[in-house]
């Protein structure tokens, strides 16, 4: 059998802003819903679902925001197959340049029998006597028969035919209950593209229940796809859809076996995949593929080695090429000599072969202990200095105390003891945006160091009558980002002290580099040469 | 082509403990790597991957810790193809009743030439001379060809031919850069099973750099493997392993394809998702499959319609074959009247079809707001009062003064003033754990309400000038738990604040249940007849 219909052009159709927002804990406002979607215009994505007009005032609203503010990517409605569905539809996506409405109806056993309470005949009149009425309100129709997957093959073929004589000229193939596998994905699109016309796109909508949303998307691909329906981070209804960044990279860095093409800039991956983690209020995974902190750890490994002895290596994916800020990659017991390197020179340090080899062993030791090695571990090893208790640091606090007053609108303040190893003792007193915020104003001012916090991460499990808090908190002192941890029981100490391990480091290390300044400055001078 | 040397018992190697535990972020001391490894045995896992002994005297510990306090699973150490590593996993398994030796060396051009700097002749004289003093050492041998994916097909059979020769009876093929295609998956391993001899067992050990780690490793099985390399929670080194628990609930749910079974107690997934997750201070993403908080939430929808028309259906994953509480499930804009009624009858209410139609309209309205409707909307929709206000309640905090004092030894305390809507003002200061800890004792007892916290999470964005906190607040009154969200631009604040919402969610809700009571005394006579 082959994929006779089809082009190389992979369109990429976001549902963010519908599947994806529909979910728990991922509802957007209007105003999100439209930093998202400047996100997905920067991407270039093709087709923009922005909701589902008919589902309430509010969906309406957004998609006619977006279909106002948003040029370049067709803007989609959702509709069930009905007038008045049609009708909101319409009216929501109205503003956009170019238009789409995406209308479905179930076709399976279930949906026909329980849902719908409509025979397989009543389905295909419905299909015939409305496609074309969305037809008249839009630039392109999208029609979907819901829970494909589950119905019956020639039956399957029946409704898209009839959609297609009606007008859609894309069809889409959801995995309503995500419990597809590629083979089954690959095979059902190869029998749907080759029985039906060329100039019809077929999609693919899968749902990641099984952890293999992405796999069955390229799957469907492989069978003749020629559009992805996917979301920003994998979001969506239960375990979510097809992530964007997933499919796009693996079809970027698979073209030796896909062939096909997507127009997604991916250097705005991350920027979509953080605007979307902010609106949302949801953190990316450490582990989620493309996107999460974790992702191009190997970058320091391997790929750093500099043989290239396979044509994947050529085409393999680097942080860059998702947009993503080469210093969130993480040093770690994975890193090379080359990567320990580029670190250093980037603090300034003349680093050297000599010098590096010299510092190794003790980067492996620190790397087997805490894993995660810091900028500030880097000036330790570089300097020789504090490797011992620098973690633990010179200030440690001895007394907080904090005071939010709405009342009288006095500007929250915080008053922070602390202890010096030396013995000093200091008692400073700040104003802040909130108490905790003036505590860490508090904190830099005693150990001296001007300092912004970055984030502050706050993670609290209560387990019985266990209760405990961590924290880690990055703050930037000139320019150079210095991360704390901590662990206690309560959130407010947990916070402050975690400020205080990184204000700790941030001190000793600024030192440091101070005294490093002259050959630092000679360093600068030699990398513009 | 067909699968002749493989049975129908597919093994979990797990290996969270060594890959998972090796990504930054995850790392694990020897007590968290014992609890860890205790949800391994009652999920009843086949092997443990409890370290790489070789690597730090830190996972030689724990390797070893794991070998004394683990009964039932196979215990193994990860070891370098040398003596000194092999020796050293030998030690540390030495006290399991059952012993594994995982041994990899790199095959892959790369490998060979640049790491390695050895000839393809050398490697398999290597393999042949030091299998065997790994198998003197174990009950049973595990051989890696590192970086299998991208090795010479007929070098790398080669390699595996010596390594059986040799002793070993598995035969693990990592995609050590994650880049391969389910095609590619099924196509290698049926060249490689059907190449072999029949008693061994072929791996597959997946990464999910492209998002595909579970569809290759179970394309894999389709080709003849019979272990899955995996990890709780899918993490491990980058974007993670494969993961286990999806693994094993595709075979489980798509058993008319894979025709396999697992060992796996799927009934303990969920608390060992729960386990690794606290131990490693890592959150479960709400979209993760199988375990994350929204996995299940269709359970509410179209599960519930009772239609099981199709095999599949039968078949189907819940919430209780993974162990996890039914309770977790979301009350969202895709329940039904069945989730709906089911839900008020729990919390005491006589929920009869009629008084089900009568307020299933401002369910659905409430969902499409606020997407996830809570006990205490629940309450208010049955006895339809505070609908409104519910949500900000009667309390209003005032002014909040914390402190901590770690010298005076004086225990935290916290001073809170609150303003009923009435006009009522209460100032209660209570001591706590913490200084947090101690204003959610004043809240509760300013309220009235004896509450504890379930949870309290905190997720803290700075973009630039801007930084704002988003808290969510569990606690239960009465075992009924209520949720309160607040944001705030203080992490103390924003704490206090999610306390006060759920708090006045709870005192408003407990008053309705109280008059309620008789009503449900009889509910709970009826259900026990």
């Amino acid at each position: 059998m082959t994929e006779t219909n089809v082009g190389d052009h992979v369109a990429i159709f976001d549902t963010t802003l519908r599947d994806g927002e529909q979910a728990p804990g991922f509802s957007m406002a209007v105003e999100g819903k439209l930093a998202v979607a400047r996100a997905l215009q920067a991407l270039n994505v093709d087709i923009v679902e922005a909701g589902f007009a008919a589902a309430s005032e509010g969906d309406f609203n957004a998609v006619q925001a977006v279909a106002r503010s948003i040029a370049g990517p067709t803007i989609c409605s959702l509709a069930r197959l009905n007038e008045k569905d049609l009708d909101a539809a319409a009216r929501a996506i109205e503003p956009a340049a170019r238009k789409r409405i995406h209308t479905f109806i179930g076709t399976s056993p279930t949906h026909r029998d329980a849902k719908l309470k409509l025979s397989k005949e009543e389905i295909l009149e419905r299909v015939a006597r409305l496609v074309p009425v969305a037809c008249s309100r839009a630039d392109d129709v999208e029609f979907s028969p819901e829970d494909a997957i589950r119905t019956e093959r020639d039956y399957l073929l029946e409704v898209c035919r009839t959609a297609i004589d009606a007008g859609a000229t894309t069809i889409n193939i959801p995995d309503t209950v995500g419990y597809s596998t590629p083979e089954e994905m690959t095979d059902l699109f190869r029998f749907l593209t080759s029985s039906c016309p060329a100039h019809v796109v077929f999609s693919v909508h899968c749902h990641d229940d099984l952890g293999m949303a992405v796999a069955n998307s390229l799957a469907a691909v492989r069978g003749g796809a020629r559009q992805i329906e996917c979301a920003v981070n994998g979001i969506g209804e239960r375990a979510g859809n097809c992530s964007l960044e997933e499919a796009v990279m693996a079809l970027r860095t698979r073209k030796d076996l896909f062939g096909v093409e997507t127009q997604i800039d991916t250097t705005k991956i991350y920027a979509a995949s953080i605007a979307l983690s902010r609106v949302t209020h949801q953190p990316i995974p450490r582990n989620k593929a493309i996107v999460g902190k974790n992702a191009f750890a190997h970058e320091a490994g391997i790929h750093q080695h500099g043989v290239l002895a396979d044509r994947r290596t050529y085409e393999i994916m680097d942080a860059e090429s998702v947009g993503m800020p080469s210093n969130s990659i993480v040093l770690g017991k994975h890193s090379g000599k080359h990567a320990l390197a580029a670190r250093a020179r980037a603090l300034g340090f003349n680093a050297g072969p000599e010098k590096i080899e010299e510092v190794f062993p003790e980067f492996k030791r620190l790397a087997d202990t805490c894993r995660e090695v810091t900028d500030a571990d880097v000036v330790k090893l570089m300097t020789g200095r504090g490797s011992d208790d620098g973690r633990s640091g010179p200030w440690r606090t001895r007394r907080i105390e904090l005071r939010t007053d709405i009342e009288d609108e006095v500007r929250p303040y915080a008053r922070v003891t602390m202890k010096h190893d030396d013995g000093t003792r200091e008692t400073v007193q700040c104003e802040g945006g909130g108490p905790i915020d003036a505590a860490f104003a508090a904190v830099c001012a005693i150990a001296g160091v001007a300092g912004r916090i970055v984030s502050l991460d706050l993670r609290h499990d209560a387990d019985g009558e266990d209760t405990r808090v961590d924290a880690e908190a990055t703050v930037e002192v000139a320019s150079r980002q210095y991360t704390g941890k901590a662990r206690e029981t309560d959130v407010a100490d947990a916070a402050v002290a975690a400020f205080v391990a990184a204000v700790n480091q941030a001190a000793v290390s600024e030192a440091a580099l101070d005294e490093n300044a002259p050959r630092r400055a000679a360093a600068d001078s030699e990398s513009v040469a």
